[in-house]
């Protein structure tokens, strides 16, 4: 059999690859780290691994990395502060599969439960919650992206003979918001609302967060029952991967659900990447946690540097507390065509993650400057 | 930051890689292709690439390879007979993916609709189904794997006032049975059933029917409205994909209803792996469609040589015409250890993919015949 490309399409690789080593660093709007080498890594790419199934229940299929999937979330669940013993997980292809996970076991608990969400929240959860045809009900959000907490109040009053599942925002894609778990635990007490599920999606801002001397209530021990984060994000991987935690309680009801009809694994995916786990477990062995602290430390800094230096040229600049999210008014149309930003209706945003080094910043700076100047119009400031 | 692992992690990963490099070519139990070779690829995977969203709507994120993803999918329109410009498609990090997208949209069109599907049906699909809270009812197998068609028959006359979806095994998991749809297209027919969903669940396949010369009734030109086929089976790949296809005029009604609630693709994932089209483009470069068929010939010869080899030292041996999967009595526990078989009640397979050489089924074969010798009466025969 041949195994060759022919020479067109060979330099149709070239020109992929010679545009993404040139595109990759102007990456500055999309929360993915293009940081990292797992090159030593590709020798595992020559076999069909898997981990198909429950990384703790073991599987026939022997060509698995679920050893180094269990120490990957062992080290997750020290992050999110589960509980010791009482919480279970997997590694996901990605944010949504972890949303998904986390959305499902709610509604396995509380079949006719209501979810609400913030108005701020990816649009892929409204996806997800019409596919598993749950009731939801959007709450509006604060200007700087948070859920309103009164109106999430008010909405929960309304409903209380229904149990609320709560989708928390830890990160939000636009402006980096928080949604604060300890104000919503306190409005589900205030209301005497005892039965209640809460899923926190940390997709960025859960491996933030662990490394922070004072982040915002988020965790297994502010209240979260199942936490989703990504891998893609902040570690950085070259393909979408993920971890999703859930409290063990919570699954193993699932689990007597899913043996009623039949099926032999709590994942969603079934067949899932044995690679996955093998880049996270390799990202988080060589950076420690000394230098995942170090990794946040420094984007965290020239996220503050960023916000300064746009603030200098009078672009109205902010951020949140622990957040590399630099949010700003919409940048002009020009500057589209050399970075890869991704606006949304009259803001845009930098994401500073480990690649975005201040000489991007400044270049990225340089240029925002120069185009409002061409175009002042555009920026809908 | 440290880049290295130390060097009792280093030596783990050596450890897993031998023992990986030990196993790889046992396993015959699982349809997953040992067979390929990525390398030229790996270059790709020091950035952070993503085809986020529907390949066919773009995107802001140009780190993608949507324009190598639209070629896969046109190659597997092709294999499926899908109606020309008539049929969307994406890449899915696997089956379960795909047929949770066919039942997605299937649900979608018929909100009330009961799904039938075999008992021979993967256990995932319970699994989809009870995640989408769709209805759905079992029904009988023949002794061969395939569904019982007059149990089919009989059901659907019963509901004849809920549109039904079929969900179709082609090539089902245990025994390599095909759901034939031109038999399930006369019974809807035959009960005047207007309105009515087949989704090919064509996981293994899938890549094996395009390329005989007598196939089972089972693409777009048999009925199917969506067909759901894994990379990582008979093409080969380190990690699960797939690809799934449906009828476009089914997924513009999707598209309207999740136009609705503001999100901005019709994919299930939303962050999708770039990295997966490149290796199935790769494949199916290298490879053209005379080298896939050559492929999937010399699998099915030698799977024709070990249900003869089988026979010659007495066991039960037997397979379906295009079908790689040899069935037998399920072998002795003795047997698990060397090799990676998946047995199921009293059955066991040997699935003969490019990496299952005559020699490994000669071993296979000899081993099988020594065992039986040892402990009859672990055999289940």
């Amino acid at each position: 059999m041949p195994s060759h490309l022919n020479p067109a399409d060979q330099q149709r690789l070239d020109d992929l690859h010679e545009r993404l080593c040139a595109q990759s660093l102007r990456n500055v709007g999309y929360p993915c780290n293009q940081a990292f080498d797992y090159s030593e890594l590709f020798r595992f790419l020559q076999f069909s691994i898997n981990n198909v199934g429950d990384p703790f229940g073991g599987t026939n299929y022997r060509l698995n990395t679920m050893e180094f999937e269990r120490e990957v979330l062992a080290d997750f669940a020290r992050f999110t502060r589960a509980p010791a013993d009482e919480w279970w997980g997997y590694v996901t292809s990605g944010g949504t599969e972890g949303n998904m996970y986390g959305l499902y076991v709610a509604r396995e608990l509380f079949p006719e439960g209501i979810c609400y969400f913030s108005e701020d929240t990816h649009y892929s959860v409204a996806k997800v919650l019409r596919l598993q045809h749950t009731r939801n009900i959007m709450i509006k959000s604060q200007p700087d992206g948070q859920m309103d907490y009164d109106d999430l109040r008010e909405t929960l009053r309304i409903h209380r003979d229904v149990p609320p599942i709560i989708f928390a925002n830890i990160g939000s894609t636009m402006k980096g918001a928080v949604d604060d778990l300890a104000q919503i635990r306190a409005i589900l007490d205030d209301l005497a609302i005892a039965n209640a599920y809460i899923h926190a999606d940390a997709a960025l801002s859960g491996m933030i967060l662990p490394f922070v001397d004072a982040p915002q209530a988020w965790n297994f021990a502010d209240g979260a029952d199942s936490v989703s984060i990504s891998g893609h994000k902040m570690l950085g991987a070259p393909v979408p991967c993920g971890v999703v935690l859930a409290r063990k309680a919570h699954v193993d009801r699932i689990a007597r659900s899913i043996e009623y009809i039949g099926a032999l694994d709590t994942t969603i995916a079934g067949s899932r990447s044995a690679f996955a786990p093998l880049m996270l477990w390799h990202r988080l062995r060589t950076l420690g946690d000394a230098g995942l602290r170090g990794m946040v430390q420094e984007c965290l800094e020239r996220a503050d540097y960023a916000v300064q230096q746009l603030r200098a040229q009078g672009i109205d600049a902010w951020r949140h507390p622990n957040s590399v999210t630099v949010v700003f008014p919409k940048p002009p149309q020009s500057m589209m065509e050399k970075w890869i930003i991704a606006p949304r209706k009259k803001i845009g945003h930098l994401i500073v993650m480990p690649h975005v080094t201040t000489a991007i910043i400044d270049e990225f700076v340089t240029d925002f400057a120069a185009a409002l100047n061409c175009e002042p119009r555009t920026a809908n400031r």
